[in-house]
């Protein structure tokens, strides 16, 4: 059973929870929502459970909720920082009920950093404090993953001169790492999962011509990941690497700044493509959009990226079950 | 009539070229070669002519070409400086019989900077040569347009970091009105030019949270230029610049480094993006690849690039010529 964390409750997420539920409570997957209940009926029929192996029998008529009520009054676009707490106790139980193996995933609804901003939550978003809540802080990797194309920014939200002083070689040698096993876990695939790398400067820098970090960098990153037998090509030049012919021939391409990989997979993908937290112990997925205060409670929210971040988060729990059925440890 | 200058004899220009013929020569647009006639025989029937007025009687049986001997024998993927001089020699005699309003457009083959650099040429790339011949050094911009995308890489061919240094006010003030002035004349539009301003940073810096470029250098540009009456939108996310409903929004989107411009284009239309030099006084467009001496000779070489180039630039010039007949100067 996947759970759905409530997001912010002034954001677009009870409205895409609702919309999805429609959309997939005939032919799954299942997923259980945490949070008030109230913000849901709007949305769509909600019954609370008290226990998560309740929700199976509740998903096909109604949203199984897990009740966790809200302090504020949840007005669409305009957030309260009163409803922090509340927004991070769906995340910290989800993530609970994923490490004691009830939950199979956790999927989130979009949150507002500066909601909830607070002693307890100084991270610079959702994916970091997961990570510590899984007690592995750092460990944490970004993947966007769409239909066809699959790319991890290995420097992420950071200005773009940060990103340049941020790349190192250990840098892309742990990210590709955690990438690499993450895909021969949880994806399915039917070979060691083949990556590739980005070159920071255009044209791959052309042989130090344009910029060096290829060489003083990327380089002797590729080296080390392939002398541990990892299938890594690169670096290649960015702007001909999200053709459908360069697509054909890598699992996932790590790219060295935010932008580098966002754009090929926003424009290619739109309203399918899906956040997946790799380098955790437990399988957690997002929609790959925030909160939308600026159109939040307009019924015009497209549920179309939280639908496919519940797909693909009961296709990784799966994968993984069947991995650990096989090769038993 | 448009001319095709011989580009580097050993890349695959005259595979293209002869291609490009067997596409074209029943409907047009007819183009002229410069070059010399030998290279092509392999490819299409050739004619040498003298004078470009005989070209249009040519162009349905036959290549018209004017005669430019090569020094060194061309051989495909082995390129030889020798003939260095000669390729330089088509350029010169395609811009002059541009510039003297012979030639409708020059549409250029790709050189190699490696092949042809010497005392007459220490430019960068084509482009800035071609700027030169012109009489406006420093002038050109470069623009990659397909059928569903525009976009101006404000920095072009330097290292990233490099790239972050260069940009300025100034630099995205006096692009952004050439490319304002290019499309108003040449492309055909109906209404003014629609320009948009992709942010530096991610999420285009969320209000200086990740980098200050927009707040210290996009957004004055982009207040300079709406006080100049120019319809401009920005500094907006580049992630979520280049999706369909976005790009509805504008008729060209400047771009703060080159993969930030080259991504989206080679993503979206692959064999179909041209190269076109604004700025000039003449209509240039060129090919949106290199040379590719890895696939020379081997008769597999695409000229759909090409073709999109002759096509566009006929199309450039039937609109300025329009426009010059409806706006006599």
């Amino acid at each position: 059973m996947l759970v759905l964390t409530q997001g912010d409750p002034s954001g677009i997420g009870p409205e895409i929870t609702g919309k999805s539920w429609h959309a997939l409570h005939k032919g799954g997957p299942a997923f259980a929502w945490i949070g008030d209940p109230g913000l849901l009926a709007a949305h769509a029929p909600v019954q609370p459970i008290h226990d998560l192996a309740q929700a199976g029998a509740v998903f096909g008529h109604a949203v199984p909720v897990l009740p966790l009520p809200l302090v504020a009054p949840a007005i669409p676009g305009k957030p309260d920082r009163r409803n922090g707490p509340a927004i991070l106790d769906s995340i910290r139980m989800g993530v609970d009920l994923a490490l004691r193996g009830q939950a199979s995933a956790v999927v989130t609804n979009p949150i507002s950093k500066d909601v909830v901003q607070s002693a307890d939550f100084t991270h610079p978003g959702h994916t970091s404090f997961l990570a510590e809540l899984c007690g592995v802080p750092g460990q944490d990797v970004m993947m966007l993953a769409g239909p066809s194309l699959r790319v991890v920014p290995v420097t992420v939200h950071v200005a773009l001169r940060k990103a340049l002083d941020q790349l190192n070689t250990e840098l892309i040698v742990r990210t590709a790492r955690t990438v690499a096993r993450g895909l021969a876990r949880d994806f399915g695939l039917l070979a060691p999962p083949r990556l590739t790398v980005a070159g920071l400067n255009p044209h791959a820098g052309e042989g130090g011509l344009m910029g060096r970090e290829e060489l003083d960098i990327i380089i002797p990153a590729i080296e080390i990941l392939r002398a541990e037998g990892l299938d890594v090509t690169g670096p290649l030049p960015a702007d001909t690497l999200f053709t459908p012919q360069a697509r054909s021939r890598y699992d996932a391409a790590l790219c060295m700044y935010h932008d580098q990989a966002l754009i090929p997979i926003k424009t290619l993908e739109m309203d399918e493509g899906v956040n997946v937290t790799l380098g955790l112990p437990i399988i957690r997925t997002s929609p790959d959009h925030g909160t939308a205060f600026d159109i939040a409670g307009q019924g015009k929210a497209d549920p179309s990226s939280l639908c496919a971040a519940l797909h693909l988060a009961a296709r990784l729990a799966d994968n993984r079950r069947a991995a650990s059925t096989a090769h038993p440890v």
